[in-house]
């Protein structure tokens, strides 16, 4: 596939602005790295003169840049304001349209599956009863799709990845390698108060019992162009459905618990967890190894940063951080406190001091 | 199925006390969420008054409330104590008993390990040399059980879990989707001292040397009716045997390192990490996110709260938090205080000009 | 196969000083757990008195003990300074050169994938179009190797372990089970300031918007004994390479996003989450649960104790811990200054009572 400069802005356009500088009609054949060893034909993403520099000694044929960025005359390039999305845009124009690879012999589909024509499945791949596939979509190999799953177009599922037992993914869903949809929630109680109420308050004292297990006979709806990560898990809940909103991307190592609700265009980072019955509204961003505990609400557009643990409603737009998680500016006044110390101490020592002076005079 | 609410009522009293509110012998066929589009014949589970209305409104043939839930006149329901636990009693006794799906064709199953009759092994499962599976056990597609590796009766192994070589599981065990039970131990050692050692204060420097792996020979013992999470992982010892207690619910993508004991009936949530050669006693909770230090023992029936790190061993029965951990009422009194910071800044300022002021007039 | 103490002991004396006790010639089968129910043949760890007293009681042929310990006459024995490292010398020993197991009839080779001869690649593994497999290298079942992905002599892929297309791997490297090398990076950024962008005090206010894809077109390359714990996620740059160095172990689900850089013989414990664009140095060390905040360099032989958030560059040697990560010295002084604050607050009460007396009789 070769594109020009030209058609490629207007590819990002659809996004956002974006200039052509230089020659329009320069041909463009791929994308790489400013580094890679041969740059002839490629357009190279350089985010800072260091790599325009070795772009341009590489004998790139275009850069992409933003806005600002110093160029050497005679270079064609693409100047964005925000030259990370317009990689994402460049690099999925490339991507272009694969021929589907049709459906491996040694995949297991059950005779009353529905598989759209033009979709792909690959080697050992499992297929339920009732299961359906929508049109592109693109299973790998070893993926198992229980009974009654479904999804729509242009899904891709991973390697290894488990798409459970009546659970549907709507069009443009992406599954990492071992993502896991489905598994059954962790749902535990006892028959008489345990420690974990005695934790929360509601006893004195418990005793060594079993747990009773509440099976987990609901399903997961993802969203259309939902993406979950390598091994993450998305749980089940005991009745009823869990929606994750269209959009929504969710990192590796990801755990939702049973009845959460997620909306759209939300971001979880990688190993975060958010534990039962929690909300998350649309636009929440949550940054990596972030916890939140059950039954908590994470605000519209509102930010976890990263490690923070979450014991409490987080109003809309608001940004939190530490353990327990708090207004970040209150956060690091905190820090800053508790830097100050070791100076609190001393100026004690220095006041009891002078208070004793006075104390003799007296 | 059909059962009476009678019949349902003697089912959750065979482990707590419980109520039939309304004619006995209404039959319920299933139990559905309150919400549920249509819950003719359906018992719902109503843990609040909304619920409840909602319930009623949508013609629910019974409800699930617990003692002190306001009843409209003419509903029938069952009333009980913890009614989650009862919903786990319900659910299970709606499971019955599924016919055996049989063994798969495509299930590879070396002509020496010995698979129960009425056991279920599914498509592409390999089954490894003098491994063997007790009654009623289900393996689902994907399924690697290594040589010598065993199972008791009605085990569940859900999609694409690893059984490792000469590992045993007892009764009822149950592992989720991509759990791993017996990957090497992560143990590794340096011939002279490491950076590890400079931080334990074992050593006053290190050198760039390789890490020499220490092979994990030993296996892994899970006792009937533990629970394994999706994409959990329990770490197989050097030598001998680690054993997981009977009733012990492990939750997705939790970390058991080598040569850790665990008790009969604990609860360990999402994300948590138990590190090398840890006891943790039984019935006790670990939150979600916990992390237990290498060589530490959590007492029978203590909880460690969500994201909590353990750098010492727990009494029994103590509930801690924070990192690093201690008992949460102590914990409770650092936030505080540490909150509390600018206040003491505040006052130690006015002290400093009340004393200006006295050694003035002094 | 049966050794001499005397050629054990030279096998250690390969990385560290090793002594024989008693009769060199002491022939031994293989290692066992001092508590092993039959020690004939046997040689037993002893890391304790305990443990000594116990195998020689069960009459262990010989011990592997450190210096310092103190044997009962007559016992043959091997010492090393460090015991741990020999007793994975010894296990690696007595491991010696299993016959290949050849290649599973139900594996799915492309007709132009390399397989040495001298490889096992196990029931229903998936091995791509142009990948290629070295000497000795053992494939277990249900392992994915895509297009174009490259190993050399000596691996071990567990079961169910992912090597995403184009990704290398060298000489003796081992993934565990479920080990994932070359997800997807995830990489999102959108057209117009986000509430990320807010977080980071780059933008006032965010709206809601759709993510922008950035897709993951590079590759990942593990250098020679590289260890990937199971369940692990090692993802793909957008462009280029991503290196592990030679000599590094990854433990059980560590999470290594996009465009991170990883020293020779490093050490990552579980549950450690590397953020994008981080480079950890040679011989850095990361303890269980630790996370890295993106675009962050922990030093050559740095130390990150387990459960630190690291927001800023570690300098080489040092040990941080706590969250935000500080050298360990000074969070432990802060750990304790939080401890004393109810005698500040004890103080300043005194303080004020006693100004209050003075400024009365002023």
């Amino acid at each position: 596939m070769t594109f020009t400069l030209a058609w490629l802005a207007e590819r990002v356009r659809q996004v956002m602005p974006c200039t052509v500088v230089g020659d329009a009609s320069t041909p463009v054949e791929r994308v790489e790295h400013p580094a890679a060893p041969s740059l002839g034909g490629a357009l190279a993403p350089c985010f800072d003169a260091d790599a325009i520099a070795q772009a341009v000694a590489g004998g790139a044929s275009a850069l992409l840049v933003d806005g600002r960025a110093d160029l050497p005359p005679g270079v064609a390039a693409l100047t964005a304001e925000r030259p990370r999305t317009a990689l994402g845009l460049l690099l999925t124009a490339f991507d272009g349209v694969a021929p589907p690879d049709g459906v491996d012999p040694t995949a297991r589909i059950a005779p009353d599956a529905r598989v759209d024509p033009t979709a792909s499945v690959g080697a050992f791949a499992v297929v339920g009863t009732g299961a359906s596939i929508g049109a592109r979509s693109r299973i790998a190999p070893h993926v198992v799709i229980e009974r009654g799953a479904s999804m729509g177009a242009d899904c891709r599922l991973g390697p290894a990845s488990v798409l459970g037992w009546g659970c549907s993914l709507g069009d443009g869903v992406i599954l990492q390698a071992h993502a896991t949809v489905g598994a059954d929630g962790f749902s535990y109680d006892t028959a008489a108060p345990s420690n974990v109420d005695v934790a929360r308050g509601l006893a004195a004292e418990a005793v060594l019992q079993p747990w009773v297990r509440i099976p987990s006979r609901g399903t997961v709806e993802l969203g259309d162009g939902v993406e979950i990560g390598a091994g993450a898990c998305i749980d089940r809940p005991t009745l009823g459905v869990s929606r994750i909103g269209a959009g929504t991307k969710i990192d590796n190592l990801v755990q939702i618990a049973h009845h959460v609700e997620i909306g759209e265009h939300c971001l979880l980072a990688a190993q975060t967890g958010v534990a039962g019955s929690c909300v998350i509204e649309d636009g929440a961003v949550l940054g990596g190894q972030a916890g939140i505990v059950d039954h908590q609400r994470v605000g519209r557009l509102a930010v976890v940063l990263g490690g923070a643990d979450v014991h409490s409603d987080i109003p809309p737009g608001e940004v939190v951080a530490g353990a327990p998680a708090r207004p970040r500016r209150e956060w690091f006044k905190r820090l800053a406190a508790a830097g100050r110390l070791e100076r609190v101490r001393r100026r004690l020592r220095s006041i009891e001091d002078r208070i004793a002076a006075l104390e003799e005079d007296a």
